[in-house]
């Protein structure tokens, strides 16, 4: 059986049917035609290379020969189409909330499902944002703030703003360039990008796109099969990528269930009264778990050695989550660690990174006598970000730079690159105003005492509501005007 | 006076009536006819035998001479059957909420109502589950989870999973097969499920039905006639039970007013208008009340030796609330407790068995020197259960194992045994990916250190809103798509 | 100018004109009518005896020839007597909830608002039911509690249950019969009623209508005119009132803005163009403030030892606030206090009674070795109460009862002196319940450590939402029903 | 080119197209016409003369042969104006939250916009309110309250009430009269009104409005050329101005989005397709920065005694946020401080004025041994006041007065001078009662142990909800009216 996948390419599929982790029966729909538009965006740009041996690359055809699946516009992708038209000018957009909300309505059901998606009931991922909202400020007064300065270095490299846009999947979802309209931004904007394992666009393609002189990070997903990690990684330093942030808060990917609940209401009605026992798995996978297969459950501290014996840049874990696992990064020499829960998209009831930095903070003070910021061990976290104010409260807390993802997913996915270009220039906005109004002209004055997070561990529930007595009480109301006259 | 009950017996219910827990009205409306429909699900299978005398069982009918209680079906029962009818495919429940969601839409009203209905304003019932929100993980990292064991031991005995099917009563209320949906299920997935004394199947159809070498607990009510206890406890153990779970929070069933409301609603409009003070009783008891009545609220701490001396099977108290009565429970060498409100059912204001585990380890081990978990002295807790990853919390807090009852009430009404299996195996998939998130091969490496419970003990309400501020205050917009413009 | 007033006597008003309370306008509207269904239900039944000197009494007319005020029937309150004849049985009222929920669709609009409006943002009448939900039970079990027990003894009277009918104001606003049904349900079950100042129906005729043998206590607001108190409460003492409850918490009546809308609303549309500043004092008095004008704001400790001079009535203070001051009233010898504020009718943002109980019994016994509850200084408290369950808690923390009003006034502005029976009964009902279930069979056995109130100080507020992330969050979904097949 | 602008005065406003805050294209709009409608209530008064040389200015010509701007009323308007017809008479308000509500939907919606709006989330805006919430009073008993008396000094000037008029910009805004209404109550109340820099109306206009003897203080921006401010600040003190208040906590003015987003919705649709870039910024600034341009973020400590050396009036830091910066003031000499926020307009999660009171009087006694109120250093809070409720906690943890601000600014958008003056006496009554049920007879007698400010430094955000969880829950019910029967 023959599938013609991107640029015209046939490949024989018949034996890898079983082993698709989305599942034979996608494949077989579009045997013998063009399947670029539905590949494309959710698989990783290697995927072929990696799971099909050379023999089954049967050559090239000329793509307009070949039966392209034809697309019904539905009426509702129709509407949406009217939405995206309808994009307010990106001059109306005053916050990273609103690139949220028009992605939310011009993005294709499917995409935003995947991009907004956590795990079980989406707690951790709204306590990240919630989490900041426990901090407040204390600022001062009367310094002279004419200038203001949020620049950084981020692991000895220069960033224009305390922040990088941290690596996130499949970019092509939400807009045809993908994660090209981050690598762009940020050249633009002076910040860093972290360019992810998954991402829609192939790595040399994000680093080609970069501007001369322009830092990039890489996020690892390590591969059971080693080598390919290794040549992945080697292959990264070569091209000039600075750091590596090895994330370690998914041995697997987590149930999201959002994203998982678009599967089936993407499903063609006939299927769902098949035999549920058999298709169950791969249907129940979401675009998260078909294209995670190859991560390592069995990554573990012993393996530390190993990546520092083949690479020479800093090492970053990304996704710890308590102190202990920080100072044992610490004490293994690594150059940092990302106190993360991957966008609450993992452990639902993990905490915030904002809350871990402050157990990690002060237990490295406690027991190996460090203060942050710290350029020998950089603290970084990610989630939940949405302004300035709250990049702010993670730099006082002791927070070299602060990872954002979806606020700029959002804004591809909305406006392309001019919405990434846009959402930076809000920040900047935001980071002149917010440092003026603290008393601080460069981050080194922001400091602890900035800050009164002693709500920051409180995980408050309230009592269930007492319906009964509440539904008796009658709200107040306030005068009301007076009846209009009728018109004679 | 004659009346028809299941399997085409016939009783004299005559002198009866007034003795009749539920009241004579009832019974007269199904004076000569056959009641099987409406008498099965709300009965213990052998209340008859229990209540009337052998002179009054007057033998056999055939049930096809028999006038049948013409049961109307009515619109809103047609539309019920049709909601029935349209249940998603199990393939698309993702998560036990489903499984409450659909029940609520596809149960027959009543049996809902019986179910979902808690003491008083239902405060604790919802406490039960938000109490676990209180209580956030420390997960660990690089761990090599590849092979992750969430199976235990109960009481010595084997379980795939640290849960049982906990005891509740009236199974057939939402389903023909009653408990025997769990029993098989149980089966399937190597848990061990406790037979309820109100179980809607007679206690031996269940123990028929398992498996063998299926371990299968007994939970008991403890009878005003110790002789009927003492009968019913030494018949259990013969019949190979292997633990005795006895219900201490219950010395009278609890006022529960959805429940209590239902009987209402389903009264004839032509009643409500009669004698209110003669009939108050009845009317207001609900199916709890209704099946009760045997219940002695005169247990005490001395029958405890009583109960050692009828039985060699374990003793467990399900209902403890506090750690003076766990650490008597201890001393008078019983075999563990069940840290519990009775799902909220009982006492409304009583805190959840989560929070109380938290007090109990502690007093245990400081007056007692005691661990947990601990093998000779086992803790378990149940109510508001709905992921894996609220179980790891009672786990990681001392717990041997969680109960879980209404999910699995509201699996098999919504679809029968397939319904319990599909619970089960959602709940495997959570346990795999919870232990993998956390950094724990086996529950062992489940630590109280990977929690942050600190505000379990906050039982805490929100001052009152200012109802005239709130609604002066005018909430923020985000940016607007542009009005679409008019077609021509 | 004459007015004719109840039981067909005729005054002349023309002088006290501008002394009235509400103000000359609305006696006007009245001149040389019956007025008497529009004076009973506000006026204190001896306010013309006090207010009007003898000479003004012209005498007596034949009620057929005095000109009645026509009394249009609104569409309005058509359809409010629609819903009266519509009440649902007595027997589907579970509890003291659904009487205010029906008082609220069956009464005068006027009514209701006096019944339940509060001071100021009515913050603290609210608070006062939420304190509760921050106190939890600590439950004991294996008690034999066959037999349970609530009742009390209220300054050495007997009572069936351990609360008393609290004092409030202006009976017949809700019921023709007014305070007389509280009497008669009070004699009823045993329990004692509080006769307020302000009742609608005459202190005589309350007294009058009890039972031999039954108890009842006098609440007082002290007039200006120390005189007409002193006459007040020695002619009490003489008719057998057994304890005297001097109100401190109101030296003017609060104000409460729903009631002061009220009039607003009933108004002549006509008058509300009219000059404003002249009639604003008496238009925005709404009921309470009517009726109170007497009150003397001059009350002081200085009066305690004449109060202990003219009576031998054991003295409470009915308002006390805080430790200070329920220690001072009992070192000046008084039999005990009312923690309370009034039903959140008098300052906004005071403490819930059951709150200042927890500081009043730690102080008292730190600073005098008082233990409660305590025979020779009792503790009440009031307010926010709607269950047995509530009640249990302030008797486990140190009360000797706990006062209810506004449930028995929404009692039988329902359903007359039957509703205040049903509502005692369902306290039974609820009291044998949680006796039960906390495993203690007399008062004495509902201790401290029973109840677990560390949160009760906390007057928390959340901080404000975000509103636009939260308009961003997209919430989680259900499985969903099939769509129904159409039918052909 | 030419403009018309106040007065009939003609401009030549060429060579200030490109300086103009708030861009060139509004000019050219009114270019040749009379601007004064549009021009008025956002210009400073004295905007012309200090930004156009007087060779620009061009004479006077006849208003009546200019071309007016013709003002289109739009649908929208005429509802408005509608509304305004029909507010309710000022004797049904009630409360300052009557005000606002009414403001709101009479007002000009640009007009709500600027006073409403606050700072990004608008959360330290609501938190201001919501912080007296967390502060719980202990009123104190029987104390004779005949006569009390809530009027005090503030900076040695009487004042008939503890708070003062506080400065807030673009009165003509909401009112034709701008902020003469403010002044004309102020005299009417024995109040101090503080004159502001942006006020619509020019200083001199609001000094000579003054009656003899009525205290007014001026709070100032301060200009970046210090020259302009010494000028203006030497004019107010020759001109009898009693304070001032140096405002510091506005180096730049902050990103008030409700404001901001205005802008685009009064924008010309058709305009809206241009250059994004090269006309975002003037079209995002809003009223409030149109305004600000002139403010120094250079203004710091060192300025302070410059300030000492060019006036006499005692000098008070509004804006101060922490006990460090009240500290300083104090030891730099001055007079005092307001602790305040700006109404939420400038930080976002900046902590109300009453929570920072709270650790200024703590650390200024343990520091300096200051106690509060104090004459010689007199610490003010602004922010979220709407009752004398909330002024009085202010007072009793040391406040000397409280700054009210937007709820005068709603009370004379509705209505004018009688809207203030009515506001105020609405806060006299409040104050009777709020201090006879204190037991306060002075604002001497209301002290910090009259309160409980425990919970006040609580950030606390609830645990996101469980969504699936609490959809499931079904919502108590209470008795249901029977169906009203069919009319025959």
């Amino acid at each position: 059986m023959s599938l013609t996948r991107p640029s015209g390419k046939v490949y024989d599929v018949t034996d890898f049917l079983d082993d698709h982790p989305g599942g034979s029966k996608i494949i077989l729909k579009y045997a013998g035609k063009d399947a670029t538009a539905e590949y494309e965006p959710i698989h990783p740009p290697d995927a072929i290379k990696t799971h099909l041996p050379p023999e089954k690359h049967l050559g090239s055809v000329d793509p307009e020969t070949v039966q392209k699946v034809k697309i019904e516009v539905t009426d509702a992708e129709k509407e949406r189409l009217e939405r995206v038209a309808n994009r307010p000018p990106l001059s109306e957009v005053l916050n990273l909330h609103d690139f949220e909300a028009i992605a939310r309505v011009v993005m294709p059901e499917k995409a935003w499902a995947y991009y907004s998606s956590a795990a079980d009931d989406e707690i951790t991922n709204r306590e990240n944002h919630a989490a900041y909202h426990r901090i407040w400020w204390r600022p001062r007064i009367l310094r002279d703030v004419t200038h203001v300065d949020w620049s950084t270095k981020i692991l000895g490299h220069p960033s224009k703003l305390p922040l990088y846009i941290t690596a996130t999947a499949l970019g092509k979802l939400g807009h045809p360039d993908g994660e090209l309209n981050l690598t762009r931004a940020a050249a633009k904007h002076g910040v860093i990008q972290m360019i992810p394992t998954l991402s829609s666009c192939s790595f040399d393609e994000l680093v080609d796109a970069a501007e001369p002189g322009q830092v990039q990070f890489l996020q690892l997903y390590v591969n059971k099969d080693r080598e390919i990690s290794k040549k992945f990684v080697q292959h990264a330093e070569k091209r000039g990528i600075k750091a590596l942030f090895i994330t370690v808060d998914a041995p697997q990917l987590g149930r999201r269930e959002k994203d998982m609940r678009q599967k089936f209401e993407a499903e063609d009605p006939a299927e769902v009264t098949g035999n549920k026992q058999q298709d169950k798995v791969d249907r129940s996978q979401g675009a998260a778990r078909a294209i995670s297969s190859f991560i390592d459950p069995g990554l573990d501290w012993k393996d530390i050695p190993w990546f520092q014996s083949i690479t020479k840049m800093p090492l970053i874990l990304k996704g710890v989550q308590c102190w202990e696992d920080a100072l044992q990064a610490y004490d293994l020499g690594l150059a940092g660690v990302v106190l993360s829960n991957h966008g609450g998209r993992q452990l639902d009831f993990s905490r915030s990174g904002i809350e871990i930095l402050v157990e990690v903070t002060r237990e490295l003070k406690a027991r190996r006598g460090l203060t942050f910021p710290n350029e020998k061990f950089q603290l970084f976290v990610d989630g939940g970000v949405r302004r300035a104010n709250d990049v702010l409260k993670a730099v006082a807390l002791g927070a070299t730079a602060v990872g954002v993802g979806r606020p700029f997913l959002y804004a591809f996915s909305s406006y392309g690159f001019e919405g990434v270009d846009h959402a930076l220039q809000i920040l900047h906005d935001e980071f002149e105003m917010n440092m003026r109004l603290l008393g601080a002209r460069t981050l080194e004055e922001v400091k602890p005492e900035m800050v009164d997070a002693s709500s920051l561990q409180s995980h408050i529930v309230a009592v269930p509501g007492d319906r009964l007595y509440d539904s008796n009480y009658e709200s107040m109301q306030h005068a009301r005007l007076r009846e209009v006259k009728a018109k004679i």
